[in-house]
């Protein structure tokens, strides 16, 4: 199985990597960028709101980051309403920003979760817009769907809340999102380890994107590696066709999911 | 962190590697010969059963593999007594193989899950013998003790039937495990996937062993491949410390193990 | 404890029983009829749709079933948009069916998943309209927040797809439900077995509404006695107060939920 | 389906409850009668070492117990050699205790999980010595066989270790002693709460036996309660055959153990 030509297509542009990441929380400027690098990610998602836009001759988290190295993808956290995302959106396209972006509508500070109500509303207007756009949004089928039939480049559900580390928590409807939308699917947001990370490939997603599971560990650098490693170890696994299931390798069946 | 000297050390024998691989089950011995070197392991089990010992003029398993980058590791299977097992062990010793050995002792054919009570009898006798021994065992903590008391250099214990692919079914008993011998605790049995073999790193044990995970896939030289990758990610992502689980993000305390 | 004033209250109405049932996918209304009494459910839930709402003169699924006995809750099952919900409320209304109504608004046929954005509309116009909304959503707490905004007199999140049997996949999601809203929560969909019914109440929700595991078993009358049985099992333990999980009984702390 | 004659059959002796308890850790006899009662067991389970066996003057444990109305089990707990274990065995029978024994045989303090070595070793003596011995035993499926071998009545695998109220942490292994012995097979240990005790009856094991579970509750006779029912619920959910688990109603074929 030659790995050189699986690549993650997103709208028309191809990478490499299949792991996306973040540039928040860490403890400096040197650190996030070693991780970057650790990473091994091409996509870097970038707080709009975190970049001095309006005024680029202050220190910007800009400076830090090879932009001939990295896609930057600009990001709406910290936006609640459709409102407040799309024009959060325009203020970084008329900065120079990347017309690609993250588009994230949370519905409360305390879990950080989409409103996906906003969300389609302000997905619908960026499409319309011109915008390429990737949406973070709950693990809902319907959504997803929506968020495809509305033109959006891919959908990124969550695996569990942001910052939780809680993993894959329903892989179930993993699956069911991914019979349902033929845009990628990348999952965004629930990695606490690498584990994680190479389950969500194994599922057969397209791609990984993860911020506080490598920012928030203890060896930032050293989890940034250990992602980098796991989203390949999951997608070549995904790949290669694991064994089934069994009860012991004699057994005449596969185990159905009856047990857990 | 540097990970060039975060050596596993077994019996006062240095690897790099921390992923074992069986050489049975492979389509052809060429595939065979790739999928070990796609898994980057440096030590090999070979079941003393399938090599000529005692006509080295025919074919053997052993003239495919190279012995000087290797460290071969003979073991038991087919084996369903202590004396069954020990006779195995000295004729392989006899025949100029390795005297550390994986001894396997199995309880019955169908789910080849070990005979304990055989199992400690043959230990002694090896150990007494001068072989050093890696015993493969079930996931129980007082049986690892047992094989640690008499001189075993490591213990093996599953973490599913062999064959199964059924993974790390109970990481508590892994648990209890560490935190009852001294030795090195390598996971033998049970990994299905790639983030099997995460798991199983970041439980925090210092190995994995494998074969059927590998030999039986759709494509045996990939997934060597990406259980190469696996193992060390998991290891990294254990070294490195990751998050806590949480509820969410902002949520006071991590959770206890109250939900699946 | 007593157990007598455990009351489960909807809209100011009190009930015994937390179990709910629904009535469709039985073999005959013989069957139906015996396993709603084994269920002990005092609310049992009826498509409209399955009624004979202009033509009473006709053979009605409601002419099996005891109304003085049990609370009768029409649903909109079948609808997939607001209006098509909101009108089939009305209509059984004026047919003389309850105001309080399971809200069901389907994203598509193939999973049954809740099409959120339309259920939103569609409650709006019922709580307006003077009805008492018994939602079934998604494990979306910014959904579930929302329809209690609206003035929904619960919410009923699903544990996994209609008729999957796959039991509660995401107890997270529920729990944070439970801290984001005040009114009762109420899992309805995917139980498959007893021990689904028992985890739900053990998370501390309020009841659990469920069709196909007790009507789709091989023996639903016993089925529904396993479900009545179920849940008052996991509610007296959630009230009981259930022991620590720890690695064994002498461990100084309980489980942190890094090991699943 | 009649479930009056469900009848648990140990050694030709017939039980109308599948539920056996302990009575260590109650904060007083009164609250161990009063659990005992609620729990609905036939079965109750005693130390011999907690036992004024030698001077029945003494208060003693067996004081409080109606022993018309249950039929008492010594058990060997605390005793961590087979001659430990079977000198306690002969004293309860000379004392005029059961012939029928828990056999326990722990390995450690820390973990009270069971030396099957020993565990082995005193079964043969016992059963040669007349006694019906009911083993504690881990989930080993070998161990289990050779139990059944030796003449045990029915083996008593644990879910988790004693205390832990990890429950059934292994269902696989559970399953796998299923096949492999015709004895009953009762859970023992490991039970935390309600779903735990319904998880391990619907795996279809003949019974479960627990005791912190129920005493280290915040309210133990409310928990068992709790356990009674859950039991009750389990077998008859095993009994009443449950629907498969699919992704979703209408997908094609049930899942496979591929994917948690």
């Amino acid at each position: 199985m030659s790995t050189t030509n699986d690549k993650l297509i997103i709208a028309g542009r191809e990478f490499s990597s299949r792991l996306m990441v973040g540039t928040g929380k860490y403890a400096s400027n040197e650190q996030m960028v070693a991780a970057l690098e650790a990473s091994g990610a091409e996509i870097i998602t970038v707080a709009v709101r975190r970049v001095n836009i309006t005024d680029r001759s202050k220190e910007s988290l800009l400076d830090f980051i090879d932009t001939k190295k990295y896609t930057l993808l600009p990001n709406t956290a910290g936006c609640y309403t459709a409102d407040d995302a799309v024009r959060t959106c325009r203020l970084a396209r008329e900065a120079g920003m990347s017309d690609m972006v993250k588009l994230e509508v949370l519905g409360n500070e305390k879990t950080l979760y989409p409103d996906n109500e906003e969300l389609l509303k302000a997905a619908k207007i960026l499409v319309k817009d011109g915008f390429t756009v990737l949406p973070y949004t709950s693990d809902d089928p319907i959504v997803c769907k929506k968020l495809e039939d509305i033109g959006c480049a891919a959908v990124m559900p969550l695996g569990a809340p942001i910052g939780s580390g809680l993993g894959i928590r329903n892989p179930y409807t993993i699956r069911i999102i991914m019979e349902t939308v033929k845009v990628p699917v990348i999952v965004d947001a629930g990695v606490g380890t690498a584990s994680d990370a190479a389950i969500a490939m194994e599922l057969g997603v397209d791609g990984v994107l993860m911020n506080t599971g490598i920012a928030g560990a203890q060896n930032p650098i050293a989890m940034a590696e250990a992602m980098n490693l796991a989203v390949r170890a999951g997608r070549l696994a995904y790949r290669a066709g694991r064994i089934p299931k069994k009860l012991y390798a004699t057994a005449s069946s596969p185990i159905e999911g009856m047990i857990e």
